[in-house]
């Protein structure tokens, strides 16, 4: 944390900012530069609330240093985090496809797109028995008999199962049926919901706030870890701009900012970023290009009788197009970076 | 809801999305235009879900038309919606004022605002006990013990009290102490919780969400009101922009849009609004020039030691401010009325 | 700037930033903290570009300290700045009412809006001669004709004329008509056409840029003051984010951040902010509430026949309502004030 | 357009609406709808300023239906704008890339960053003479100096030389020396300029502005082929938004938006998007998997000591591994093309 002063700064006013740090058990330096002088904050152990300092005489600005977390930090632990789902792993240098539909509307349903997808590629299975809609109008899902069919899918096909939980009333039963816990964009600042799931024995995959910094969202992550559960998996899904044709603005850039900070895997939603299918494949070859470690997209046998969120599923033969050519731009990344390994060993 | 085809749409591409319109039950009606041909949907009860449309062959554009919230509009109630605490009437044309610090600390801290507060013209006491907190290892309240010297100011200072719920876990609790139950910010989209307070027997103030449209946020208040639960109140707080001399950007248009649209009362929180004291009085005032019912502000005894967001607290004497300055505007505005009223009458 | 090193940044990794900063002719200074080392630098004349170090080994982050501007800044010159227009002064602790249609469009409609406007309080005429307009097929004003009607309404009122420049070939015209000269929100950052306006002999009226931070904005006020123009005001007409309520969102924040940091008056301009008629006044008086130094309202004696902007114009009769109220309200607040000095002096 | 009238909107309410339809010479229809009638307006040439209607009573809301823009609409041309400059042709199904300094410096910084540039694939050569810069005290390009060095590096390399315009009083003087002219984020609403364009006999590169949605950035392309040339390149170069990590958040979903909607070619600016040399190349592999037409890369042979966006510009090491990777990436998007055309026709 450094304190800046204003460049009348009194020195009865830089006093009392050195005796307020003081006071908090920190020690303060004073740091003169040209025109102005600051205060640093040392010693202090996790974040100072900077806000402290803002309103005090001669104070012009306050500005932290320390991010405010630790557990998923890079700096913390510095390998990657792979977290196993049966036999697959998400973060391992490998892409994990996960799809499915919005919503289980039924086992038939669940079950055709589930093959589909399993044959065009996909390595686990998704959809929701609990969902969180803007309406209390709409369909919200089919609850526990929602889960039982995912549990029917996942014998049927082999396929791992991710699903949202919305709350912590629910959170035993879908704990109790599925591979890898969903928390959803309107969740992620739940801390009740956050601190159960650092008590869970699955994987979380935890989406971005579509208004979060990457911070708040580490913050996130960071709540699940401190109540000891480190199988996190983060997923972008776009985030609120004023641009509209598209839902939401797919943030790329969090994929490289992400993997600089934290050690955590972290996948794409196109299909919520979009809101509309025709920009599903090419947000999808994006998120390979810039090495997410893998993608989770919507495909619905019949898109257009979907009970939520059809216009941005996927028809089974547009997915496995998309399989495919996710596929051949991994390869190629992959590729390269072999020949890069070669070419600085040789 | 407006089906806007391609200009080359052909014949057969309109007559398949008229096929799908009343595939669901509804009505379609082609109007042709000079450019192009668009379809309206008739007869829905309620919305429909215009994304099954987007991805059509000859599909351009799918406008929505009806708002998707019924029971909070102002077409469905036409009268503002009065909600009484005690012998407080929030929405009743009078400016209600609710202070209080942060976060509850200890009785003292807690009796010591309140009474301040109170004779400077507050009408609530606000103040946590539950405080969702964007890190782990931040202060989140006093719990129990909190909402019990919540009580007791009531007692001592006779002043209805506002706190927050977090969780279903804790409402039962919560809903047994406070007189007006706030949900935050951050779960202003947690659903499971919404339904909680559509079933709860006290008031509902309701912030919102950081990056909420009004539509999101009346949808909300929706669930509230469709769980039978008719006391709302609405608070806005500053939504997130790329704006950063102060925390979040006041949104005070909200107030005529909202009230253009719904029935309920609205205040505003400059205080989470700004994140900075220096900005607090000014945007209070604003708050009232617009015509909010109320404010909600943070005030602390000793804002440089408070456990949370002391930099955007006021000391009590800015408060009496604050209050002082308040009541001139709203008075003047009100004398503006009457006199309207009495030059039309006249 | 202070550069933030890693946790586990290396010796070697310090020095060659130290060097790489004395290489400019700074002084460096390490500041050794609890986790990690950052570097402060001293004796810059002007901004450092930090961004030179963001991509060197062991760098975490590099944080701008020192404000890029200075000739606009309150620790430049501390007093207020009052810009002097014919016998009006703006920014002198009075309040300035600005009013006027969008564009002129002909002599008859010119001069009887400003008769209107000027018997309702306004003390300068604004219209638009050149138009900047989103449609190359819009109307976009009767240029030097338009600027004719002006002067004709100047001499025939008395109220000095406000108008926008487009560019610096049209300059010359347009200072030797106008009284102030406007600089729209898409040419904030017209960098040619600031440096034009800092040679001007006419006050210059600056609108915030759509998507402008407040630092961009008193660098563009920079611009001009540098070419050795001080008569500058700032005009602050909302920004865009998300919301779709109002055209813009009206960051009143920007007033107090904005006399903190600078000497400049500033300005709200409702009508384009808000983009509909009925949020004008509320926002108007919300704008008097944070104490800008004035408002800028578009007013058309027949806003629905309006070649421009029409849905946002007011009716004369409502902007004579929107003065009388907002000067009860300043009233109001310059009350407040002189008890509170006179409470001080007692 | 489409006027949305109130529930209980009277029949004289629906009929004075109708009536000001017809004042502007276009023809009403009245769309009885389930809750609430609804009134199209036929028979416009051109956008209907629909804000005229938003004041009118028993007027809930105004939609616009006709996109703004025509000749670059893909309805207005159907096939792909390809824009040829010397022997490269961009958006011919190819992928161009333009490479090259933020500003020119001197001769020999141009001229080695050239030749790296072209021995990595570059086919094009961008560089500063004429550079907006935020501050006056930056520096601003060398000017025409700057120009006659890209002339050199064109006769040296045979690299056909993209420069930014600024103004129109240096558009003659940039026009003689650029094969490509550049017109930048902050002048993307400069219409004085865009009208100078349009009457250029050189392809204009017009980049997004910061805040511009799809439409009015598709206005600014219109403003220029209204002038009559219809050589104009679209690029985007992030929005701005409230996330930090990255200088601005490219938005790549306007790539299949733009060629939704429009004929011109559109490429990405990685660089200024990023605004840190770490998320260059991953952004521009994305840019390539969204099918853009083509990439703007910063390069410097020296970043550190850069005289403006060192931070951003990658070493020309890191531009030759983004050529070879973004060409593996092109070389399977093509290939899944024609295997796809294969198995179609198969």
């Amino acid at each position: 944390m450094l304190i800046v002063m204003n460049q009348k700064a009194t020195a009865e006013e830089i006093d009392s900012v050195v005796k307020v740090i003081e006071s908090k058990g920190y020690t303060a330096r004073a740091i003169p530069g040209g025109e102005r002088v600051s205060i640093g904050i040392l010693h202090n152990q996790g974040p100072v609330d900077g806000s402290l300092f803002l309103g005090l005489p001669g104070v012009k600005d306050v500005i932290p240093i320390t991010k405010p977390y630790k557990l998923v930090s890079r700096e913390f632990k510095s390998e990657d985090t792979v977290v196993p789902v049966g036999e697959i792993s998400i973060g391992n240098g490998q892409f994990t496809i996960i799809a499915g539909p919005c919503a289980v509307e039924s086992e038939h349903q669940a079950l055709t797109i589930a093959r589909h997808v399993k044959q065009a590629g996909a390595q686990l299975f998704r959809g929701g028995a609990f969902k969180p809609r803007t309406s209390p109008y709409s369909f919200h899902g089919l609850g526990e008999e929602g889960l039982k069919i995912l549990a029917k899918v996942r014998d049927a096909t082999g396929l791992p199962i991710v699903t949202e939980v919305m709350d912590c009333e629910t959170f035993d039963l879908v704990e109790a049926y599925a591979d890898v816990i969903q928390i959803g964009t309107r969740n992620m600042q739940n801390f009740s919901l956050l601190r159960r799931a650092g008590r869970a024995q699955k994987p979380i995959l935890i989406k971005r706030g579509m208004a979060a910094t990457i911070d708040e969202w580490l913050m996130a992550a960071e709540y699940i870890m401190e109540g000891g559960n480190n199988q996190v998996i983060l997923c972008e899904r776009g985030v609120r701009t004023f641009v509209h044709h598209s839902r939401n603005t797919l943030d790329l850039s969090a994929v490289p900012a992400v993997c600089k900070e934290s050690h955590l895997p972290i996948i794409i939603d196109p299909s919520h970023a979009a809101g509309r299918r025709d920009q599903v494949i090419p947000l999808s070859r994006a998120a390979i290009a810039v090495e997410a470690h893998g993608l989770m997209v919507e495909v619905h046998n019949a898109p257009e009788k979907a009970l939520s969120d059809g216009a941005q599923s996927l028809y089974p033969y547009q997915f496995e197009r998309l399989c495919r050519q996710v596929r051949s731009i991994f390869g190629v990344i992959q590729n390269g970076k072999s020949n890069l390994k070669i070419a600085a060993s040789g």
